[in-house]
């Protein structure tokens, strides 16, 4: 099996190795320049606050679909011990075992490889057991903060919820760009919502993972015509599940990681985020999502904040 | 042993309890306000973005010392993993395991207690092995974003690295106000920089530990005074260790997060700040710093990041 | 809600505190005299030996029902790592992530309180988060070999596989030794077969955890009345769930564990000795359980094999 | 760099693949045959049981410098949680994150490759970090029972701990086998006790790691003479640290595992067993060994008995 020649066409429109130098390992987050800071920072205005991750628990969004993808496991090391002797200062410790992908999180540009390759011509066997990513860990990401619009493709179609086989499509997401009265410049992260993650809230975690409604293949051309710097959605996978052409899995991922080499976030909460854009009748907004930097991280978890 | 006279008074100087409701979980997080949050975004002038954290590697900060507090252990589950066949896109997946104050954290609320009592008078029992922290888990947090002060002692005093038995005194602090040109303000984060963490930074993971400057435990009277949302340094331990008063150790930890409900932050890399801020000749700046949303963690790894 | 009056009358009539003296923390084990040893030897005919533990993997026995107790997680920490050079001998190394009663295992004396007692008296408040089990770690245990006796309960009844809603009483183990032709002997480690684990052999996960055959609470006093020095099954929990008392749960585990100070084993594979035993026409063997020695564990994993 | 002809030379002349039939996993335990059990259990004379494991701990063998290998980090995710109401029974439940080869434990034959090849000349890249070693998997081993022979090298040469730059010879062994008066039968598992786990058991674990004495290049060859099944020490690395050839490391362990197909067992506490066989005068004992079966572990902790 092998990947079908719609993919390859795709694939070279859309590509964006060197562009950046061969020794790049930031890719589109390249286009977010101090000017783009200082211009998402302009589009504050409220300062009202809004947390767009999952909070992290063992019961979390996985069910054991994705091998090896655990779920937060958190536990004490310590509970109000009093190291100094009885009655004096008493601390607690916890640590976590969890898969950086497991919640709310960023892929990083190793996540994915096809025909042997990562972003930028990098070999996928440059990842390694012992080291992880020796090329695009998600800690050469460095800080993401950027200018965020909300493409809010559910309200937009004037549902809560798209259905379970709806593909996102370019078509979409600019009725969305119109509805919200924005429009999307180089440099920003665009975040889709589908209204998927209601699912998981309900406690339906089969249902959240699969139908699933998700980006479609054509996404990824207009992403890289805009110029976005990173894009993030409220699913499971990003895209949509089962796939749109038969035994195609993951191009969307494979166009965004390895050929563009931008940033793509899933399981994003973006229901409260919603509700404040229409309050404030804004969707464009300053985004703050920096990855934590897991050297050799294939994925991190993030905490992400809007400020409208 | 109990804890001496001269802590309780001071514990009485700074106490929250009930400012805020009695069933608050904010803390000084409280004082962050959305105009905070619009005086701090209009403090960004070039836009440049400065992370603070240390990367999350195996060989951490951690030396053993604190017990179960281990460095983070990352592991690939899956590398370059062809689940849809051969030739088709592949995915490479990892999870980690660490201690949640093992690098670059925020000490919870609820990381530390005396007289069996947390922050807001709960009880320290509400603490348990199978759910963590039933009050003040990091992530009831929220949203940290505010302005940033950096109070860069070490530079105020004309070195760049305070000698290991140096207390930092609400003198050192306003010293390196007034040397900033900058005054702190209600809902400010401030970032007191020490130098230490050039010894972790040079490989010298023991010395970095051991002995060390930090806060002296008259300090929390002058955040409180000045009605600091939090504040962050660049060592292990925060306050000076060995401790001022001998057998009274992690004082400052107590009256910040039992007595105040503030938030402290150890082991940021305040060093590329330093420069940036002195080649811009400001010291205010906009600081993102969400911890993870952990359900009931007593810390969190944050990635702070400081735009300028 | 309070353990009703039959409880107690039981936990009085099976008590073996003091025992073996004020400090003892081995309980029941302590009927595994050299003595008894020499004759656990003897009873070797064949030198056929069949193993008792299931395979170690994340798809295993735990289904998410007992919070925390997470199947083994297996990550590669090397893979043909050539740490001297190209060319030169490369090694392999890993690591897990398991609930220490996740598989095949023993519940180690500490496992099980109530009314804040401990086997032989001691507080239940001396397990704690930072060391565990103070008393009665499984530590403690030292090796555990001994004279084994199937009691094939389901056999004994014509049967493979006993029902959901079976309670084994003293009556079937009185049976099924009649079946064996052998009498249990004080020292001797007893295994009860009820065949439910074929539920989990045949992918059936759900219905291996409930509703379960096992066994029924007025067995702890046969067992006690021979002297049974450790019991183990091939269920989940141990105990018929749901249980034969509405709302009494696990008093099994709280007569063996605090009361006795007897091991007790779950989810060990007794089909291939079961058949073993049928070929060769005995019914004890020489048994090897010993688990491992987890500093405060609350239990173990362990790999038992029986020796024909 | 390449491995030196001298080491290609031994290997040649120990070599067992295809002895065993070409999808043989289990090497040299295949000497192991029901008679050399019943002449194994045949040794016992006082039923005295010996454990040889280390405790597992977080302060335990490991010291940073084999990466990856982390210490038994064990946690509590319940301390007598009441899980059906106030009163009723309470139960504690653990965790343990550990490297399988962290502390007392066998080496699986897929630990080490050299050429591309483990074991029975599989591909060395049959090891993947989704499912660890498909082929030779420590799973594969089942039951480790044998007779056991203590070479008590460093009393038969008079000293209680072998100097740091001992590399034990056959001569030492044959010296131990006489001082012992037995004589190494096929199947036996042979423990060597150096005594240098001393170092371990007295804090000193830097020099515990090195330099240690070990297994001379010299001696795979003649546990390949004399059919000998499994082999362990009391020493980290089991080979002499630093290596006899300069820059041929490991060669021992390729030798074993992957010419041979043998067992090899790391930090193996021989000194009780050391004592319990001079109070006997008998260095033969039936050992019981079997390893954690982890589907795809390249080794595992062991919990080993001797009975004597």
């Amino acid at each position: 099996m092998s990947l079908p020649t719609e993919f390859h066409d795709l694939a070279g429109r859309v590509n964006n190795w060197g562009r950046w130098g061969d020794s790049d390992e930031k890719g589109t987050l390249n286009l977010i320049t101090d000017a783009v800071v200082r211009d998402a920072v302009a589009t504050v205005r409220s300062g009202r606050r809004v947390p767009l991750a999952l909070p992290l628990r063992h019961d979390g969004v996985q069910t054991g679909v994705i091998p090896g993808r655990i779920n937060p496991l958190h536990t004490m090391v310590a509970v109000n011990r009093e190291l100094f002797g009885a009655g004096t200062v008493a601390t607690s410790d916890d640590i976590v075992t969890m898969g950086l992908q497991a919640a709310t999180h960023w892929d990083g540009l190793a996540h994915v490889s096809h025909g042997g390759r990562l972003y930028n011509g990098r070999p996928a066997d440059s990842i390694t057991p012992h080291d992880g990513a020796s090329f695009h860990g998600v800690e050469k990401t460095g800080p993401v903060v950027s200018r965020g619009v909300l493409l809010d493709v559910a309200a937009a179609r004037g549902t809560d919820r798209l259905a379970g086989d709806h593909a996102v499509t370019p078509e979409d997401l600019e009725a969305a760009e119109e509805w919200a009265g924005t429009r999307i410049r180089p440099g920003d992260i665009v975040l889709v919502r589908t209204g998927q993650i209601q699912r998981y809230l309900a406690g339906e975690k089969d249902a959240y993972a699969h139908p699933s409604p998700g980006l479609s293949l054509r996404t990824p051309e207009w992403f890289h015509a805009r110029d976005v710097a990173a894009v993030a959605n409220d699913t499971l996978t990003f895209e949509i599940v089962p796939p749109e052409v038969p035994d195609l899995w993951l191009p969307v991922h494979a166009l965004h990681l390895v050929e563009m080499g931008m940033l793509q976030g899933q399981n994003w909460n973006l229901e409260e985020l919603s509700r404040a854009c229409a309050d404030e009748g804004r969707y464009a907004f300053l985004l703050m999502a920096t990855p934590e930097p897991f050297v050799g991280g294939v994925g991190s978890p993030v905490a992400p904040v809007a400020v409208l």
